[in-house]
């Protein structure tokens, strides 16, 4: 379920209007912006840009580039681009770091449907004329480099049907390969069988060898392969679970809160599933995710952010 | 420029008719047959399919499965598929063989349009409830199943800008890969780069080294990775100069024609640039294509094929 909580009534012109007054003469009004687009689903603020543009013949992406800062203004952008732009400027993003943030790239290839990701690498292709195939292949390299071009260059099949003997085998195989540290042949399963194939498969591998495959491979945690894999693992498995240990680091991030991965989070799953992570969230913290949120941040950031959680003012 | 020669008046109706008298009662007419499939394209063959299934509650293409019979009835099957259904079916019967014909995937990745590959893998997946990828992948190993699981993978870039500072620092790291076969280096730039990024880069390859990387690579010819590389090249390159050797090579094959190879070909390239690659043939063996065809097949076969490649009875 979605935290986001729309309107029933609904116009596209007068809401760019009120956006408008906001953003004009001295001072912004933040406030007015955040109970407006902290209000509208994907296709609402697709028709407000768009009557913006038309009414005021300016895009206003780049005007709220203009206006805002801070992570506010990071967040109202994702919030704003077509959902496969802004996966496309987040993957972008994280490759483009010192360190590639793998987790946007793994999460795109196995909790986004297959029909999703292609519309990002469309998205990713008509933005920066590159394929993000090639500048991810570009920019990592070894193991971890084919690992994650092929989990983000593959077509998966999306249908439910499990082969019970290919799972057997191929637990079998996944375990022989990670004693023998054969890289290729964990990434050949992982990146190219289907979501439901694979969770038979770690099922199949739990119950023979007594142990999650996810925490069998932990005892080689350190390296970087093996980290990525293991997200992979979380992902397939349970994307809920696995974004909620996301929100949690990103809150109790040593040194300071990771505002990119709690943004990335709020902003990508308010419409889909961020009601059952928080549910998720309380259940294992024993705090509630507004109050962690609203504990780590401030201002017109936090206000923002709760508004996607569908905190009541 | 396309060989296949269609009239200006068409009824699929009609057709459909014409094609039951051909097939019902005692023996088949297979000339009428190929009077008309041979002269119809994909669209007007989906309609006759469809005209006839309506009239006759009967599928067409299962209805020639029974009453046609060896390499006519192949290439028959093959032309009244849908384009992408049948390229999937020629990807399954390539990766199916006790030796992977690769080409077949190579053309695939390399010589079709990144969304015509893509329906090809929609296809692959509605027909066999696989994807493309992960059965290649099972079938497959090594550095060779890397490449050509990347090459399928990949949904590349298809634009036409080139970089020029790019081209001449991946022609370096080809050379560098080439002597040290490192071969997950040279994977990873043909898989990725856009066809005219790679077209440029093969250009600086040979400006610098006063060799092709093709011919370069021929020192290691023996090598089924080295091959196959090398297929994609020549696909990326040149297509029709590539189709023109697949024929010349599949009508002088040592011990018989490939049929297989040479069905393919005339088939999926009939509506497409069959004119150039017999043109191509023409200029480089000082015979005409038609009648090297006509010199190996005989029948409904010979018959069919001529039909496809434009030769008037």
């Amino acid at each position: 379920m979605a935290t986001l909580v729309t309107p029933e009534q609904f116009s596209p012109v007068a809401d760019a209007e009120a956006i408008r007054n906001a953003v004009q003469g001295l001072g912004t009004d933040e406030k007015a912006i955040i109970s407006i687009l902290g209000h509208r689903n994907a296709a609402q603020r697709k028709l407000i840009r768009t009557a913006y543009e038309e009414i005021y013949q300016e895009d206003l992406v780049n005007r709220f580039e203009s206006e805002l800062s801070g992570e506010f203004e990071r967040a109202v952008y994702r919030w704003m681009l077509d959902p496969a732009d802004r996966d496309a400027v987040l993957a972008n993003v994280a490759i483009k770091q010192s360190i590639i943030d793998f987790r946007v790239i793994v999460e795109l290839s196995c909790i986004y449907s297959p029909e999703e990701l292609l519309a990002v690498k469309r998205a990713y292709q008509a933005r920066y004329h590159h394929s993000l195939e090639e500048d991810l292949a570009a920019r990592t390299s070894g193991d971890l480099r084919k690992l994650l071009v092929a989990l983000v260059g593959i077509y998966r099949y999306d249908g439910n049907e499990i082969h019970a003997g290919l799972a057997y085998a191929e637990a079998q195989n996944l375990h022989y390969a990670k004693e023998k540290f054969d890289h290729d042949a964990i990434t050949r399963i992982v990146s190219t069988r289907s979501k439901a194939q694979l969770m038979a498969t770690f099922n199949c591998y739990k119950d023979y060898f007594t142990i999650s495959i996810s925490k069998h491979l932990a005892d080689d945690a350190e390296n970087q392969y093996v980290t990525a894999v293991r997200t992979a693992i979380k992902c397939i498995n349970d994307p809920r679970k696995y974004y909620e240990k996301v929100l949690q680091s990103a809150l109790n991030k040593p040194g300071g809160t990771d505002e990119d991965a709690l943004t990335r989070v709020i902003v990508t799953r308010a419409e889909k599933d961020l009601k059952d992570i928080k549910d998720l969230y309380c259940k294992r913290r024993s705090v509630s995710l507004d109050d962690a949120v609203a504990y780590v941040t401030s201002g017109d950031y936090k206000a923002f952010l709760l508004a996607l959680l569908g905190k009541e003012n």
